[in-house]
């Protein structure tokens, strides 16, 4: 996929996405297979840096960029919660994530309860 | 907060936290206070980052390190969603932080519809 194909959120009816995790670190999946969602954090290594404000719909509604959810950011990680489909040793097939093929990975989490402050026990946000 | 104090997950009715952002980054903050809740991303930089595989209840249950949420990671970064109480200037007060004093913070972004693939029109997840 390439940047100007890429979705501007994921959908748990998009296609199937792999994560490849380094081998080295399969170790670190074990027990993922027990979470229905994870959370992605991946580098945006396309994304300009240097934004304090910006308009994404293009129009000239200017908002500052930590009211937004745009890759374009002074660190620009995103992150994402996925539907988690299946494991394969060190590579990963999950539902939702929007962002190009060759994105650096940085790191996987479980989403439980507790993950955020408020309704923790309600099926948006549990697992 | 010494890290011995430091609360396992965030609670809402926790103690309020304030985030420091340099006042350069000021701008970016615009339009962030019509956000209920923000996502926060940090940097945990007393974690060790060395370990696949975990036993956070420190009982004889090992789990990878990709399936908790454990601190110790190898990629330490904290993300939590947070209540936003308000807005000073490049302060930002908010409740159910769970990180310790002086953690550099990485990025915020505002918590929306989209944000996750599942249930994005229920209250857990949306703003």
């Amino acid at each position: 996929m390439v940047r100007a194909d890429c979705p501007r959120q994921g959908r748990e009816d998009g296609p199937e996405c792999r994560l490849h995790i380094d081998p080295v670190y399969a170790p670190a999946l074990d027990g993922i297979e027990q979470a229905d969602r994870i959370e992605v954090l991946y580098w945006l290594h396309e994304a300009r840096r240097d934004l304090l404000t910006q308009s994404p719909k293009a129009n000239d509604v200017t908002r500052g960029t930590f009211s937004l959810r745009s890759p374009l950011r002074p660190n620009p990680i995103g992150s994402s919660i996925v539907k988690l489909v299946r494991r394969d040793g060190a590579v990963l097939t999950v539902r939702g994530l929007d962002c190009l093929d060759g994105t650096p990975l940085l790191d996987i989490k479980p989403v439980r309860c507790g993950y955020a402050v408020e309704a923790p026990a309600k099926p948006g946000i549990s697992d």
